[in-house]
């Protein structure tokens, strides 16, 4: 804020709201000033925000304002109250619409300076903290739980969507509060297609099966794939998981501190490539996550066409590492886990898979 | 687009792409001109797209654009290519970010001018069509369906967790792709905050159990709130119960075709206030529903304070009817349906409920 001379700075990223003062409702705008913390919420959250501030990790201090109408009519009061003169927001987290309205009642009306800022809490978010990194690694214990269960309890005969209730079943039954993104559940051909949504084709013998899910634990998400076969499984299946599995290793090898979030990603790509299966990986390696489950870092490939520039990793970074192989009509396999960079490597906060599952046909 | 001369309307918002394609993957961007549809995904929704466009309700006629890396970096070179003067965008679907990034490629660098434009799919969508209202009268009726199956099933000694997963089940045996929201099971004093997330409370012997949820069928969203006792029910919860039932049964037969939705909300009101319970209904009384869970009409009470001017609602038009009365410490009560007006008068989409349920205790 120092740096561009703010008065104050309005964050209306519910995730970047959360961060700051571990509020979990779903509605509320924090203003920071250089001394003071302001919050927005509407009556519902009243009770929840008490629960928040009587938390350990508790944001010290803060000037509530109870919202009674609009949130966007209370935030311009407060600015117009407090004599603001030049306010701040988060552009990636305000439509042009909510933009042109403030710009209308503050800037028109009262000669407020509007000054849009990019990523200051998303750039703070990137580095996890210990209390994060806690209940990062208990999330992914949890994780780790569930996912043995969906593995030991998922078999043949079972439709993709009756596969992916059951996971959630899973994840709720190990302490997760919700499922962290849609299940994914992809059998036989389906398994090439990335982003698969599950659908009524029952798991048949032979099938590779994406199973990829998450939770959220105490705000934070994680993430897991694993690909199993209904068994018996083919040489090829075999030999698709065994190379997916190498460059997962790759990548997670190459994730230690200072290390190019290019070159993790190459390191897995790298290998399918040397296995003849570069062309079968369109997607990028893995992706930043924490209240937010997709987050920076990204770790994907150069690309020329698209303005990114590379970025280092550092300890208490958390990303996945999910290398895949698609062949369209045929299948695929993806294998991701989440790591957290530390001072000297990386510490895997999912537990780690080492062969291809061969579940029950029926 | 004629109004404000428009070469091309970009559409970001993709319950809006859904609306004008019937494309339900979940990356798109759309533009349209007065000619042409030119549409931009990328190749995992290529198949997607063309089960789209075999259906019998498909857009015609699309230009399709395949996006190989950021949906904004092809957006921009389509808009240059196509030697576009005059480009529309949705305020409320484009963020401050991304909007001066086009600016920057386009304005700057190629003299494109950038208008914002206002709810104008969203417009179109508030009156639903007979394709539309077909599969919302299904999803409505399989949303009777579920809520029938759950009002046996769930009992005292659940805890709220429980309950929301079960009915998460029979929102899924009842066809649903995915719940329509965050089910809500609010039982005893929790059942006095409408926004309430389940907990691990046990049901208990005459608590009050607000169940609300939806499911999502056919890209189409429906909702439906029961207020249910654990046996047995007290006097004082049959009397909230009664005077909720009544201020809904006035707030339906206020919905007929002209009505005004400030009158509709006050139908359901003046009854709450005449029962001595106007200060316990804190919210609106109703919101549209369609491809989005919250569309317009709002049904909502005139407020002083906020920029809101009346609207009148027509034949068509799809909304919930949902007061509540809610006791800070003690429970409250809400009963939800969906309507459509039509020429006459208005539609249940979902069964009407009578009497406060009574539910086993164990």
């Amino acid at each position: 804020m120092d740096a561009v001379s703010l008065d104050a700075l309005v964050v209306t990223s519910l995730a970047n709201v959360t961060y700051l003062t571990n509020f979990t409702g779903t509605a509320a705008v924090v203003v920071l000033t250089p001394t003071r913390v302001i919050f927005l919420t509407d009556s519902r959250y009243v009770t929840a925000l008490a629960d928040a501030q009587a938390a350990d990790h508790a944001c010290p201090d803060l000037d509530v304002v109870v919202v009674a109408g609009s949130y966007d009519g209370a935030l311009a009061q407060t600015i117009r109250e407090r004599g603001w003169q030049r306010v701040g927001f988060e552009a990636a987290h305000l439509t042009v619409s909510r933009f042109r309205w403030f710009e209308e009642q503050l800037t028109r009306a009262a000669g407020v300076t509007l000054i849009p800022t990019e990523g200051l809490a998303e750039h703070a978010r990137v580095t996890k903290d210990e209390y994060e990194l806690d209940v990062l690694r208990e999330a992914g214990r949890r994780l780790s739980v569930a996912a043995d269960r969906v593995l030991r309890e998922i078999h043949g005969g079972m439709t993709e969507r009756d596969a992916a209730f059951h996971i959630e079943a899973c994840l709720r039954d190990a302490g997760f509060s919700k499922p962290a993104f849609e299940t994914i559940v992809a059998s036989g051909p389906n398994s090439a297609l990335p982003h698969a949504r599950p659908t009524e084709r029952r798991l048949t013998e032979s099938d590779l099966v994406v199973l990829d899910f998450g939770g959220v634990y105490d705000s934070y998400c994680v993430d897991l794939t694993r690909t199993v076969a209904i068994r018996p499984a083919s040489d090829r299946s075999r030999a698709v998981h065994r190379a997916v599995l190498a460059a997962h290793a790759g990548a997670v090898a190459a994730a230690g501190p200072g290390q190019s979030r290019f070159a993790i990603d190459a390191a897995a790509r790298d290998v399918l490539a040397a296995a003849g299966m570069g062309e079968a990986f369109g997607h990028g390696t893995g992706h930043g996550l924490g209240l937010e489950i997709h987050e920076d870092p990204r770790i994907v490939r150069r690309r020329p066409d698209v303005d990114a520039r590379d970025e280092f990793v550092g300890p208490g970074m958390v990303f996945t590492i999910e290398p895949g192989a698609y062949f369209a009509g045929w299948g695929g396999v993806r294998i991701e886990d989440d790591v957290v960079v530390t001072e000297r490597g990386v510490e895997l906060l999912t537990h780690v898979t080492t062969e291809l599952l061969e579940l029950s046909g029926t």
